[in-house]
């Protein structure tokens, strides 16, 4: 086979398609911008649960439900699940999707997950191993901030560079069945360390680790960026984006008219107070299903690179002074609609 | 293709090779009934760093660096690194492999990781995404001490059914390129729960997942426990051993003749009071490398069913009195030797 691309691609022979996805937000998602194309849009953050961390399990496992629904399918003709969250030893996803028995790949890239469980279940489906499986990825504003930053009812202050947590989950059913929208092809990321240690401004952790996946992107595939309907990052915010934009430049690349952030699309600052923007594993994933594969769908755009970002840290790692590297997983993502 | 075997398995049509492996351990290992077959052993358990998460970082870099140079390879050779470990947001991995760059799958199983590492390394390389690439797990008995149960400064006492987590980390090479050792098939776990609620008793809580992942082996492959040289799992312990050989006499298989545990090898209980025997994402990584994987190198062995087990929770979870799920995922190592 000749799959490889250069150092860090892979281009699919037998393209998996894409055959659904869902998407289930929170409350302050489903009053943003894009609040009205989600699939479901939750009352409040709890879902009924009794915890944070068990609001988020419902999450994925409403998410994964909607997909299967959509897809016609049912748990069982699922081969695999590739599922991430942000939460210590990934809980989220360990008992939100219990209840499915599908063999499971846990993966960790941080916010770039969705990324990564896209590009391990295309890989998966192109190369024959499963007829389709489904990928999940999920965040919750609560649980993010209990994990990594205060406890909610301390009410700290947010700096401009800060971003929001996104209460939501993505799901993608990646199958051999014929559907509009093909992924064709990954780049898979390397860590990058810029030596940012500044742990309420992940765009610019993040942003480095952007630039050279999706420099290595255009390398491998030979491509440039006016290739691309639009390049799309998962949540570098407004901070990180003009990081990334002039660090592709110095490169030689303009992303300047054609680059879209998840984190930037779903929020509306002024009137949501969420600063940089939106972030988390489900930030992108909720953001691609209900706003960008639409578009592919119809046949509006052609083509995408989905780029989601993911800084590498933990509450030890910050505490013991290390850095904030990043890493960024791109997914190649083609209209089969002329 | 028809490499799908059963609900959960795969048979590799052009199975991958273990070109090379790799242990680096602590001193506890080094002093136990394997320590003369580990490739390096640490003098003392910071490998002279400043964290014990730092040391833990270590261990991946030395263990990688062991297996690159006992193939023969550099770092620019791997296509991808598949990586994990058991702290938060895994950060042994994110600042271990930094140096490295190379494309980066984080995975995350619980102690299962190993085996979940090479399961996702042999898809690839089988289905021809790369020449070659390189798996690495590992724990840090202070590290995972910190992270799940008290400050080693407590000296909090242990019941009889503790694991004692084995610092260690085992990488391995998977390639196309020939040697004695071969992945012909893997068997990917699903999540399950008994309702196990003590995390001392990890055992308990993980052999119900090995007892479905190797009852679903037989089952894909159309074989029974006499067709193995030996049935391996991760680091169930003498605890665990018990009830997973009972749990599979229920079922109709019995491997109370041909099973081990890498978590009963690493140490002498009773020199070492380890209770119920080693655990963590590095023991049945280091395990399979110094000590079961040369009897399959040498022809001693003709095929062994490796199957590392995880215990799904957090210090958050289970302080929310949630259960302890498992998984385990099965990876079948074949000899080439006659």
């Amino acid at each position: 086979m000749s799959e490889i691309v250069g150092t860090q691609s892979l281009r699919f022979s037998e393209a998996p398609f894409i055959l659904s996805s869902a998407s289930v937000v929170g409350k302050k998602e489903g009053e943003g911008p894009l609040g009205h194309l989600f699939d479901a849009v939750g009352e409040d953050d709890k879902f009924g649960c009794e915890s944070w961390e068990e609001a988020e399990s419902t999450l994925q496992k409403e998410a994964v439900a909607l997909a299967l629904g959509k897809a016609g399918l049912k748990a069982e003709d699922m081969r695999y699940i590739f599922a991430g969250d942000l939460l210590g030893q990934m809980i989220a996803s360990s008992f939100g999707l219990l209840d499915y028995q599908i063999p499971l790949f846990g993966v960790y890239g941080a916010c770039s997950t969705a990324g990564e469980t896209m590009s391990l279940g295309a890989m998966a489906v192109a190369a024959g191993y499963a007829e389709q499986v489904v990928t999940v990825t999920s965040s919750h504003f609560a649980s993010a901030e209990k994990q990594f930053r205060f406890p909610l009812e301390y009410g700290n202050q947010r700096p401009k560079s800060a971003t929001w947590t996104v209460t939501g989950s993505g799901a993608y059913i990646i199958s051999k069945k014929k559907s509009p929208v093909k992924i064709t092809g990954i780049t898979t990321g390397r860590i990058v360390d810029y030596g940012i240690r500044d742990s309420m401004n992940m765009g610019a952790a993040m942003a480095p680790a952007a630039c050279d996946t999706i420099a290595a992107h255009f390398r491998d595939f030979g491509s440039s960026p006016k290739d691309y309907d639009q390049i799309i990052t998962g949540d570098l915010g407004y901070v990180g984006q003009k990081i990334l934009i002039d660090l592709l430049k110095e490169k030689g690349y303009d992303i300047s008219k054609n680059h879209s952030d998840c984190g930037i699309e779903i929020f509306n600052p002024d009137e949501q107070d969420t600063d940089s923007g939106g972030s988390g594993c489900g930030c992108s994933a909720v953001t691609l299903s209900a706003y960008f594969l639409p578009k592919l769908m119809s046949g509006e755009w052609k083509k995408i690179l989905f780029v989601p970002t993911g800084a590498l840290l933990s509450t030890v790692s910050f505490n013991e002074g290390m850095n904030v590297p990043g890493i960024a997983h791109g997914v190649l993502i083609e209209s089969e609609r002329l």
